[in-house]
């Protein structure tokens, strides 16, 4: 496809020599080429589409990188990407661009993303920077509605509305999170959204008036003094205002001179300007309006019908939908908590079958987690599904709330370990650590379907917090020999003085291995704490190896050293384990880059018993 | 002191059968009783004397624990612990109550606190348990406006409007967290405080009216009717109508008749309620009233003038304040950050000389640490002064915004390791494992305020996430020999084939235990990353013994352990850690507690020596 205008657009300040023709244009053009990448690739599609006009605005108006633009979350950075230079195929795969804004890319890309609800902290930190420095250009942080759930928004408009900066957020509000948006604020943005008939009205007002030379400015001036007609009409008083920001909108925000003029009034008031729009997810593709969620983030698609190029399948997700609906009626206690993961963490069904125990909360983990010990002082037995990323957000929920005062709480974490596509701020491996810092707190980690529901049963009939955790993925197959009902622990003899531990998805290729080498392989099906039993079994050995999908520092691996240690092992106790930030690539490149894989196992083994 | 009518209450109930004059003679006792205690022990008092009309109005409505009371903080739980017939001689010591709520001590305390905004989650989610279980009963969330600051509650309330639960949340707004508080929502509040006059009046025009039998009534019905007169007047809409909360107030807190008819009401209407109430911090007590802060947590004091028994004196918290103030005087990039703790970290001094690069965010940690990030991005050198257990709430901040792509952001961790008095929810013993699971951090831990000093300085001038923490403590003399100038790390000689390894506070024991036994010393200054040299020092030795202020499982024990492990270690290695959660009780006794004193070290190195 021919993109003339964008192959014009060497500089992000080129997007301002254009008229309003051209800048149209060039929104068709951005959203054919996103449409076209995505469709190869996969990635978060409905949001970006949404945001083009948005983009194009933003670099119209403001002077990125003097200006900065923060994207909170990110999934509406690829028109962004593109307009500074940056070519998006391939983008999310290995060696292409991240799929969220990443400093290492590019200038304009400030501070990274991928969590919700960061993007008017981070930006009101630049903000206090510039006023301190002198500067008095703008910072901008685009959020979307979805993200309003979390609480640190709240804490960040709460610091922000007093500080005298110049620091515009654009809420970009498209009535969905990932899910349809949950919550008193998304019903009170859905009042305010109806107002964009009004803010239309003013805003061609004043477009027309100012353009009649010397009595226009004046005749706006004038109005403008007739406060309460304006405040009442236009900018009517509401909970932004409350938090000290100057409130303009709600904006179309598909409309590119409207969003230009009101960016441009955000930029001259040299305060904290709240810009409100409204978008439409999806917006210019079809099948993305109509199914939102489900191109929100898609896998690779035919363009043309919007159908994927291979369905995604069963997967761990899945299995545990299914082992708690199973468990949910048996037990009416059981209640299931997601924060807008409904579909990711495999609860559609739960959601529509238990309906009186199903609490999406909104993006709001910290929240989740404490309501979920709420639930459980009041008797009820609740999971709380979350992707393992996420549930950093509440490590200190997990503690203070469930722990020191022991609330039978299930966790259901899923992506636990190494994520593929999306990259550093979504990897699951760090977990493990912050769970076993926890005193009292149990984990286990299933290799395939059939374990995840037992060990999802065994944690409901336990007390305290119960963590089960799995990967993105589907079950693996393993050797014959190897294929049997797991216990807390499972050993399998080999004919070598050597010893694999393995635990979840790295069990399979840990069998493989063994097959393959003579090794001895340890399963661990609970991983901690680790019981006396299993530091029994393995000390007979002179050479163990253990592989992990966590980073080293407080790894089941480095827990399992130092009991061995006490318990008097003096062999050579190996550990490979994941080691740093995991940029976007597919898992199995990654697992090799880890010595994680099959083959690295292979050649530990070799190399121990050489 | 004779309390007649204290004495008279044996279970929470019997409050219902006094009469007001009782009532209010009640309140007196409870005064006198917080005030003769917490002079001996010290504790929070002004908090809790701001809540004593609450208290008592609270079980006088409320049927306890049927209608449970989840106090947020816990700063205010004084006197429902009396009530529910507690003795509060001795709290906050070994043996006495906690100062906090703790559901092992009574069934009237069904969820912990000590960490803030967490009540309206627990209370919502013991509130649905409710609902789906067909009981009708309330739920009390008591949430001081401090909390207010802390994004779980906006989370909390997003998610209660909507419930149709029995929630029942009074805001007790003293204008206060534990310094005056902060952003917009303080400023919002103070607005809406001031309409305290025009809820007299409404109240005393329904009390007055209802006595008139079925006329009252019928007049109160009509006027309710005139909705928008009863609007505007009294309801007036606010932030909190947006959440979907029937919004009564503000009343005034310390008048009891007032707030059982204000309660009453809420507990009737069968819907998510806020009561919102206004209070003085300290009321009663002149030195509390006229110094709100200082008597927020005070150690023991002359109740007959408010004096200290002993001033708390010079500590690592004022050092740290110190060497601040010397180095922002040489650098004006360094900024620092408190979330609502100005006097607990040491930064009065700081607030006072370098304004403009002073930011007190509130009770808000997530955005306090994404905001440090964000300045950091904005070329400042940003110090995030915070104790350690308040950390936790940050973890997924400092791992996301911080340190994926590294910001120079320094952590001031203050109240690291054991903290005595404030218990479970408040201990320090955390933050290692959650630091060290972090790529790329640097943990300093200094055992002298020189030491202090020199860490920061390094921090400073170093790049990435530099974290230094020390205790909520006095620097301790060591003996002559091991008293020098301290490097990253420092090695000192013993007689003896054993190695002791301590860092920090337990540096001092460790050498005066070394210096007993023979044994030698290997003081840690920068903890983590752990170097190569300092393995190399250690493996020299056949037995090596590390003593540690953090659990267990991810402490540098254990990561030290997996170091000399693979570096062909193999004799034997021993760690002393802090184990699970440690209960109110002051440090020395929980140090003995913990196999952390010098008692217990030199006993290690004698058995280790047989």
């Amino acid at each position: 496809m021919e993109h003339k205008l964008l192959e014009s657009i060497k500089l992000a300040s080129d997007v301002k020599k254009l008229n309003m023709e051209q800048l149209n244009l060039l929104c068709g053009e951005l959203r054919d080429e996103i449409i076209e990448k995505v469709s190869e690739t996969g990635g978060h599609l409905a949001s970006n589409l949404g945001a083009v006009e948005l983009t194009v605005a933003l670099h119209y108006v403001f002077d990125s990188p003097n200006e900065p633009i923060i994207w909170d979350v990110g999934h509406q950075c690829y028109a962004h990407k593109i307009l500074t230079g940056r070519d998006i195929t391939g983008i999310r795969t290995e060696g292409g661009l991240s799929g969220f804004p990443k400093s290492a890319e590019s200038e304009h890309d400030l501070f990274v993303a991928g969590h919700a609800s960061t993007s008017v902290s981070a930006a009101l930190g630049i903000a206090e920077a510039k006023k301190i420095n002198g500067d008095r250009n703008s910072v901008v942080a685009v959020v979307g509605d979805g993200a309003c759930s979390g609480g640190m928004i709240y804490e960040a408009l709460n610091n922000a509305g007093r500080s005298g900066t110049n620091l515009v957020v654009v809420l970009n509000d498209n009535e969905m999170s990932i899910s349809p948006n949950v919550g008193a604020m998304a019903k009170y943005l859905a009042d305010i959204r109806s107002r964009e008939v009004y803010f239309r009205f003013k805003d061609s007002l004043e477009h027309t008036m100012l353009k009649i030379p010397f009595i226009g400015r004046g005749i706006f001036s004038a109005a403008r003094k007739i406060k309460t007609f304006f405040k009442d009409m236009f900018y009517s008083s509401n909970t932004f205002e409350h938090f000290g920001f100057v409130y303009l909108g709600p904006a179309d925000g598909h409309d590119v001179g409207m969003l230009i003029r009101t960016l441009r009034r955000a930029q001259s008031i040299k305060k904290p300007v709240l810009v409100h729009i409204n978008t439409v997810k999806g917006k210019g593709y079809a099948p993305a309006e109509q199914m939102p969620s489900k191109f929100h983030g898609v896998a690779p698609f035919y363009k043309e019908n919007g159908e994927l190029k291979k369905e995604s399948g069963y997967s761990f997700s899945s299995a545990f939908g299914e082992s708690l609906c199973r468990l949910a009626e048996k037990d009416d206690k059981i209640c299931a908590i997601t924060a807008a993961m409904t579909d990711g963490t495999g609860l559609r069904e739960f959601s529509e079958k238990y309906k009186e125990r199903f609490f999406d909360v909104g993006i709001a983990e910290e929240h989740a987690m404490t309501f979920a010990a709420g639930l459980a002082a009041g008797g009820m037995k609740p999971v709380f599904a979350v992707y393992s990323t996420f549930l950093q957000r509440a490590y200190d929920q997990v503690l203070h709330d469930a722990s020191i005062e022991p609330k039978h709480v299930v966790l259901g974490i899923d992506r636990a370990g190494i994520v593929g596509g999306d990259g550093e701020t979504h990897q699951g491996t760090f977990d493990i650590p912050i769970l076993t810092s926890i005193p009292g707190i149990t984990v286990y980690c299933p290799s395939n379907y059939a374990e995840l529901d037992k060990n999802l049963e065994t944690a409901f009939s336990s007390c305290g917090v119960q963590a089960v955790r799995y990967p993105r993925d589907k079950e693996k197959e393993v050797p014959e020999k190897f294929s049997r009902e797991y216990g807390d622990f499972d050993y399998f003899a080999g004919s070598e003085d050597c010893l694999i531990i393995a635990y979840g998805r790295l069990f399979a290729e840990a069998a493989f291995a063994a097959e393959e080498t003579g090794a001895s392989v340890l399963k661990l099906g609970k991983v901690f704490p680790i019981e006396h039993d299993v530091i029994k079994t393995a000390e007979k050995y002179n050479k163990i190896i253990f592989f992990e999908e966590s980073v080293e520092f407080g790894s089941i691996a480095e827990h399992f050293g130092a009991m061995l240690n006490s318990s008097g092992f003096t062999g050579k106790y190996e550990i490979h384990c994941v080691s740093g930030f995991v940029p976007h690539m597919n898992v199995e490149n990654a697992m090799k880059l880890h010595g994680l894989d099959r083959e690295s196992m292979k050649k530990a083994v070799k190399e121990a018993l050489k």
